[in-house]
């Protein structure tokens, strides 16, 4: 299969996208097409003449979206960026799914203009892991593709998440649970005490409210809400583990002691950091559109990418895009 | 000054809500008003008659709110309840705050019905500290009285918690941000979006939006949000912490080496932990009444419970009520 890859998005452009497309096409055999500028490009795959061979295509472009661009103004006047570009190879067919670490809003205002939605579903979402407790993640959904929903918006979130999570993991019926601020159905914003009310009727697995402190827990297979509670989730979860290994490491160093247990724990507390790095989980998917679009974090790096490209693989090899049109027939 | 304590209220109720006001009284020198069931409270008073002496009063009752009873079942039907006696105490001008562990719906219903609003004043909201990376916390309101908001609720509550945070911090003007999805005016839901023009209109220190990380880099002396997207916030960031803390135990009692190093830096990541831990800043104000009400979680300790009484005496002391009404005239 081939991945279109957009080589010039990312806070670490084109080194370490270029990087994580080679080792992901030398260990999976995907074919990495790299779409980008072109001598930028070749100048980065000159550093892997040594070593394993690798399939890729190098598709030039001479524009790029930045993370400053608004999204409307990307899909209007960037047709010649990396990121648009490599979206139409999709579209086209040549190539299988698109990778990108670039300006999240505009892949998604492009992915939707340009591959279209799946027919009966209102808006996409994205889809994250989320670590618990259990060493098991749960998934999440929409972690902030659709701003402003209405409750049928998180239905269909609840269907596809359940529809990836078996995908994934292999459960035949995953149970979903509703980010809220209490577990009893009438606790939340009106627009949850109606989206709980919609569930309960329409998802067989649906367990009721989750808090966030359940979903740590793994209370459920699936999380949904809407985009915008979604984003203020994921951000928190992130930013907390960031703030959090920060002021450990600024208290470990103020004491000799500290630094001593802090070498000896550093391997044990590297595990749990790992857990929570979004890069180890790479991309996350834009559920809902005629093909697979990743969405990968700005700051990704070449690990991130790679993990990315293999969720790209086993998305378009267990069928995604099938499967998710099949939930509105 | 006399504190009214819930004596009933809390995981820990009697026990530690009786220790923390014992030890609250001790050292603040203010009236521990002890209100529940008579014969409980007086077996734990009866732990302290050794030790330096305080002043407390003893007001009995024959209910109590659970966690369990529905906000408005409580106002109605448990009017004897050491919730809603404590809560009378303070209308009654017998006692100068309330603090309790109970039942937060309840507390805020009934402290809402029975010490009213201020004048102007549309709804309430709870304030609290966030840790940040610099030391100093921010302030955020609101974290979960208020569900459903207007863009006015939450210029009310900019105002309340720029008054709250002049009061416990002294500075002068402090800066507004609000929670959002990206730092852009137009990012957002479409109620952010307004609450972002409405702020940028009335508030001259207001500096924008704020993502999650940003609270933590404090970018903002006082954070504002709807009570919904407040609540995900905030116990999102405690139950990352948590879970955080949870793995890392798990990861280092794994091996020797972990349990060695684990053990070396467990004063330091004590400290870490303490600056997330909400017993550390005890109870969290609800603004916007004729009365303070302070909010603790239900889990609280002794500790909790003392911290939240200082909480109380300190906004007690400052004229915290008459400077939030002065606001609204």
């Amino acid at each position: 299969m081939k991945v279109a890859v957009d080589a010039m998005g990312g806070d670490y452009a084109p080194h370490e996208i270029v990087k994580g497309a080679v080792e992901a096409a030398r260990e999976f055999g995907v074919t990495a097409v790299l779409v980008g500028d072109e001598s930028a490009i070749n100048g980065e795959l000159s550093r892997y003449r040594q070593g394993p061979p690798f399939a890729y295509e190098v598709v030039p472009t001479t524009q790029v979206v930045t993370f400053h661009d608004h999204p409307s103004e990307a899909l209007r006047t960037r047709k010649d960026s990396s990121l648009y570009r490599a979206i139409q190879l999709v579209a086209e067919g040549r190539s299988d799914a698109i990778v990108s670490a670039g300006n999240t809003g505009a892949q998604m205002a492009i992915s939707l203009f340009v591959l279209g939605r799946l027919p009966g579903l209102l808006r996409p979402g994205l889809i994250t892991a989320v670590p618990s407790l259990t060493g098991e993640p749960s998934y999440f959904i929409d972690m902030g593709a659709a701003a402003d929903c209405v409750p049928e918006n998180i239905l269909q979130f609840a269907r596809m998440g359940q529809e990836y999570c078996k995908i994934v993991t292999g459960k035949d019926a995953p149970t979903v649970g509703l980010l809220n601020i209490g577990e009893e159905p009438e606790k939340g914003s009106r627009q949850m005490i109606e989206t709980h009310k919609l569930l309960a009727a329409k998802v067989p697995e649906f367990i009721g409210n989750v808090e966030p402190k359940d979903v740590f827990r793994r209370a459920a297979d699936v999380v949904v809400s809407d985009g915008f509670t979604g984003n203020i989730f994921t951000k928190t979860l992130e930013s907390t583990a960031e703030a959090l290994f920060g002021m450990m490491k600024v208290a470990l160093s103020s004491s000799l002691k500290g630094k001593i247990g802090g070498a000896l724990t550093h391997g044990d507390l590297h595990i749990v950091k790992d857990k929570l790095d979004y890069s180890q989980y790479g991309g996350v998917p834009l559920l809902g559109l005629k093909g697979i679009s990743i969405v990968c974090h700005g700051r990704s790096d070449a690990t991130a990418i790679y993990h990315a490209i293999r969720v790209a693989r086993n998305v378009s090899d267990q069928g995604l895009v099938t499967r998710l049109e099949a939930l509105w027939q």
